[in-house]
């Protein structure tokens, strides 16, 4: 394995807009640069499983970027709270496929970000699609929806 | 209204400890307390929509609380981020409902935990269900899935 880009994030700002930036040019070199290392790191893509540790993560992204198009994401809706080694963002992504008129797909994200030795990285990414209606036949998921 | 208790909360943990308690008690006050206040603090229950602020939080809660069963839930397999000022545990939540025999509800969270004048309170809860089957009629649905 090459050795790994050491590029600076110096601020959870920085990270988060490198995150997403990487996220629209599917790239995933850039992708797992802004990825904190270890086996602590979550990401749950929408209705997806909880992915743990560093390479979990790296290879659903890999699927991702090499299925797909590449994507426009708008990010928007942000609460922030900023601590010396821990922020966190909980935004809205708007996501549209370049070329097509359909509305955008919403999906609410609460990312993450640790200071580590080599600046900002994100550590959780966890995104689920916004309020469906409940098919009437998946009652026990629409117990579920109603009960918490 | 009445004065809100001030109930301390020393470390993220205990503010954990005492959200789950009041999940399970479906307890409105005893949740509430463990709230930071303001308006960007975050609710989104699974497959909810995203919520803002302390009172639709509220709202969100009472409405839970007032109209099911209490709830056993079981918390396991977090990853902790801890700083002086802001925490992060992301956790899978087994959920079941006391004399049923069928098979818990899993749910993945994302808990952030921020310290106040008055201690720890959790200013973000971002629940949602694990992977799902996607129906085959819901094309839209499964290419996000399969896209992010």
């Amino acid at each position: 394995m090459p050795p790994r880009t050491r590029k600076l994030f110096p601020t959870p700002d920085d990270a988060e807009t490198a995150f997403y930036e990487a996220f629209e040019r599917a790239d995933l070199a850039a992708m797992m640069v802004v990825w904190a290392e270890g086996e602590d790191v979550v990401c749950v893509h929408p209705s997806g499983p909880r992915l743990t540790g560093f390479e979990a993560v790296r290879e659903s992204w890999m699927q991702i970027f090499t299925s797909n198009v590449k994507l426009n994401v708008r990010v928007s809706e942000a609460s922030r709270f900023d601590g010396p080694s821990v922020a966190v963002r909980s935004v809205v992504e708007a996501i549209t496929a370049p070329g097509t008129e359909s509305s955008p797909q919403f999906v609410n994200a609460t990312n993450v970000y640790v200071l580590t030795d080599s600046g900002w990285r994100i550590a959780v990414h966890h995104a689920s699609p916004p309020e469906q209606a409940a098919p009437p036949e998946e009652d026990e998921a629409a117990q579920l929806h109603t009960l918490h």
